[in-house]
């Protein structure tokens, strides 16, 4: 993992992923006491990051090996990411989903030309079910966070941050990224390393989910609780990456965390003021800029809007709060 | 009206104005059974592209004149794009606004810094009372679409289209914009003139206030029929601009009208797939796109989506609609 690496994905990633726009409006900065920068990576294709990392990996892939075809295990964001990217290479995607996730995101997921199998989370074990496809078909395994080129895919959003803070004369600032498994924060954290080092990445969690707080703290990889929800269902993962843990180790200040109420609150004046759909795991990093300035320094922070899939009840839901 | 004067306000936007993405999904495509991009002007600064127009029109005002400042009449967009220009100018704005404006677009006009002066739509008249203030304060009048710096400033969101199409390999296209009294839709046509001549301009407008379409039919200017609503707000002006018909006459194809069932039902498709905040007015070009496909030729269609200042209580009526 170098930023070679994001370099490279760069170049594969021209053409295919939408640069995104950095947003900013003056209602926001007064509400956060300073300068708020918004990636707005929930209109990203597939509205969420993910296609990055997804696209790249895939691209990279030997001729071969890509045309048989990939799998990968989501209920969301990565899911729509590897069917698209799929999709557009011309190649076989399955996606393994658990039986319950969303008819919002199943359909979604199809809607990309996926094949879609369902299992049940309680009786079935999806690594047996992956493995015996991969094996069957000679599909790839598409990893969600902890592979080089998803993270290396996910990097190329901290390249476009380090343009775009340069355009907006910003060198010297916290960047909060939204983080489950550390993919889109490790992968910023490299490329901000190599092009703007002035900006570093503190990473933002749910509350009751914040184990990359917790482990960037402890010096080694911490668990959460068992048992918990959140309305922030993009990124619960239950503990950091094994590669994303020392990049973020190594490169991170330390973590936040917000409440579900602050991200839908996030995910409302998202809506009002910047007008763009977010999800309230893609709104949590926002809510931290938003609700908890006080933990934050500089006169300036970038925070990412990671992804906008949320079904209209949780929407309205959110518009409640404003 | 010349191309070098579009030109002329990219170079006083640069900088200053956000540089909108083109957005497209594979399920709007899918449903408009064409390609389809999306011109997300709702992303500009205040939330539509009228901030375009008025920074453009404050910045190429002499150094005096518009240090006395500046004074607009508006309900809505062009009253927010003229409060922030003139705050980032460090000049006064007096925004002349009918009593029973919405209280959300009174409260973000004032939000940018203007000072708003209520009148009595019933009892009042406003040019009288902007005439008054003009003459007492030294103010300088910026209209909402029949002036030329106003109409380049729109202009410069075509320059973008056409760069932007180009990277999208599109050359040859219907352009289908959104239109109330025609400064986006002419400043966008002079610039495709000069840019990209094989994107052709297209306005749309609210059904019963389609009276660019019939001007266009007839030859010369027509007016709306007086006592109709809609929830199209932002664009249900009663007759073309005097600049901004003949550059129609001379470019524009065929006028289209949307319904306010397809404009709102086009909100909630760009919240779906999108991830933008689009009001039913600058909706009103997707509708178009999505609901009349057979009045529109070729395999790509651009449109675009104005401007997204709506309130909750509106964006709740669009979701019903998905």
């Amino acid at each position: 993992m170098t930023y070679e690496d994001i370099l490279a994905a760069r170049a594969r990633l021209d053409g295919h992923a939408v640069r995104t726009p950095l947003l900013s409006a003056p209602q926001i900065d007064a509400l956060a006491g300073r300068r708020v920068l918004v990636k707005a990576e929930c209109l990203q294709r597939t509205g969420s990051f993910k296609f990055r990392g997804a696209w790249n990996c895939i691209s990279a892939l030997p001729d071969e090996q890509r045309k048989r075809g990939v799998v990968a295990f989501s209920s969301g964001n990565h899911a729509q990411g590897v069917a698209l990217s799929s999709a557009l290479h011309g190649i076989p995607a399955v996606i393994i989903m658990p039986s319950d996730a969303p008819a919002t995101k199943i359909d979604a997921t199809r809607d990309y030309g996926a094949e879609i199998i369902l299992y049940d989370r309680f009786t079935e074990d999806r690594d047996a079910i992956g493995e015996a496809l991969a094996a069957e078909r000679g599909l790839t395994l598409v990893r969600p966070f902890d592979d080089p080129q998803v993270i290396a895919g996910q990097g190329t959003c901290g390249l476009e941050i380090a343009e775009q803070a340069r355009e907006a004369r910003v060198t010297d600032a916290t960047v909060l990224v939204c983080c489950g498994g550390g993919g889109l924060s490790s992968g910023i954290a490299l490329a901000l390393e190599g092009a703007a080092p002035g900006l570093r990445v503190r990473p933002v969690e749910p509350a009751g989910f914040d184990d990359f707080r917790r482990s960037l703290e402890a010096g080694t990889p911490q668990v959460n609780a068992p048992g918990q929800t959140s309305v922030q269902d993009a990124i619960v993962t239950p503990t950091p990456g094994k590669l994303t843990f020392p990049i973020g180790h190594r490169l991170f200040g330390p973590g936040l965390a917000s409440t579900d109420d602050e991200a839908l609150h996030a995910v409302a004046l998202a809506w009002k003021w910047l007008k763009v759909v977010v999800e309230p795991g893609g709104a949590t990093a926002l809510a931290a800029a938003l609700f908890q300035p006080e933990k934050i320094d500089g006169d300036t922070v970038i925070v990412t809007a990671s992804g906008g899939n949320i079904d209209p009840a949780m929407f309205r839901r959110a518009l409640d709060t404003v």
